[in-house]
């Protein structure tokens, strides 16, 4: 059986576009994750406080985490200063984002997507200076909101750069939950002869509900690493443009039921969504949240 | 580029568990459905009124049909006696329904698995007497929300007597919205050798969140035929237990984006789900009604 590590990110992705929450309740959600099994947990996030204020405790959240020493945390850094404080804070992973087209890149980051590549030789340095882990992600692998459909190029030239730098896990994001299957299969055809043994990850938005079909058409096409947050937390369900990650119970009933091997177990990963659905206070777009595991009584 | 049925079934299978509806809401319906360029329209089932009163205006609706003379209706049936009901209100193509298991057969149409399966005879003698077309589709093709996971062989078993009785079409049904990709291509597999070159479709609801990823692994492997309702009808995505099918233009993104071709336009498709919400007055679980197509500004 192949075994998918799927990475929790409802604390950083599902929580990003919230208003922010306290630390308790942060505390509270993290508890309800590890409980499921999970082995890796997206935690925070080291940027601007003013451009993501539910991101701004991310030092203080980092201070709670070894409490949970049998779980990989992780947070996300958009340049080598964020970088720097991640590991301060004591993180042994942390994932630099690219962004595959320039508008995204500079709306984002105020540096072009090259600039953004060329910052990899940097961060790599200072993390494995430090002896921490680095993946590197590209956001809008797909589909750019400024930019329309991302040529795959870009997407094999970042991660060229990224494999020459010596990273030790690279990813491909579908940032506004545009990808299908389809597109999905193509582009990891096409980037497996650039990373080669490299752990390849995949990051879905539920969007426009496509998000599960393309998660698993990552899988089948050989990604064994795949983030989802609990109940599907990241941008609210009813609006319009409403960007949900997939929801970990979604996708682990749809793996395991599948014949694939994951750490999480499915009325764990329910009960998380439940606790996240109420930190946030307001409905969540996870199926099994309302449905329930395979056959309710 | 693979061409891929997709058979609209908000007019029956959307419509069958709400409140009944006027005829003239379902005309309008029919009349933005229309309007996609959508080739097959299941339209209503010739049932028991008492059990399922929305269908109970089956003949009348029949009666408006010539309106939309390139589209080819079918009709659901569940008897012998259905079957000759809805050939004699002018249905060219009529669908017969077996369930897997037992205790839904039983609780279906008061008859075993068996014994239904044993009525293909009479429904596919009645229906070619007339030149009319029958489908089969297999009911709980992979779970029962009463006995459990499906012996894949109940399926490949009602498919052999379809096969023998001379159908001209066979489909298998997620009815409770539990299967997920793997166990879709899996059966589809086995399936594939018992019916030879049998036009094979799917019906997937996505109740857990996997009908599109179910959908998707259909095509894969191979199926040519697929059933969606516009809006993603059938069922309140709210309540537990929902039962709504894939939504029809959320699949037309899905699989022209994944470089497959359909007959049904997508701004169509998206315009006929803001008439299925508006005729039955609540919202419905499509994707692409919150989050519009690829790129919205």
């Amino acid at each position: 059986m192949t075994h998918i590590v799927i990475r929790e990110v409802a604390l950083r992705d599902g929580l990003q576009i919230e208003k922010p929450i306290p630390l308790s309740a942060k505390l509270e959600l993290l508890s309800a994750v590890a409980a499921t099994g999970v082995r890796e947990v997206e935690a925070t996030a080291f940027v601007s406080p003013s451009k993501v204020p539910s991101m701004a405790d991310a030092a203080e959240l980092a201070a709670e985490l070894h409490n949970y020493p049998d779980i990989d945390f992780s947070a996300l850094v958009a340049s080598p200063n964020g970088a720097k404080r991640a590991i301060a804070a004591g993180f042994r992973s942390i994932e630099y984002v690219v962004a595959a087209d320039d508008t995204f890149s500079m709306k984002n980051v105020g540096r072009t997507s090259a600039e953004a590549t060329e910052q990899i030789a940097d961060i790599v340095a200072i993390a494995h200076g430090s002896d921490v882990a680095v993946e590197v992600i590209v956001a809008t692998a797909w589909d750019s909101p400024f930019e329309g459909p991302t040529p795959p190029q870009r997407v094999l030239d970042i991660a060229a750069a990224a494999r020459d730098q010596g990273v030790d896990r690279f990813s491909i994001a579908d940032t506004i939950g545009t990808a299908t299957p389809g597109r999905v299969s193509s582009l990891i055809a096409q980037l497996r002869p650039v990373i080669g043994d490299l752990p390849l990850g995949g990051h879905f938005h539920n969007t426009r509900g496509a998000g599960l079909a393309s998660a698993y058409a990552a899988v089948t096409a050989g990604v064994t690493r795949l983030d989802a947050s609990a109940g599907g937390l990241g941008g609210c369900p009813f609006a319009p443009g409403a960007t949900g990650n997939i929801a970990t119970e979604d996708l682990v009933y749809l793996l395991v039921d599948s014949g694939f091997e994951v750490d999480i177990d499915l009325a764990a990963a329910i009960a998380a969504a439940e606790v996240a659905k109420s930190v946030v206070g307001h409905d969540l777009p996870s199926a099994l949240l309302r449905a329930g595991d395979r056959i309710r009584s």
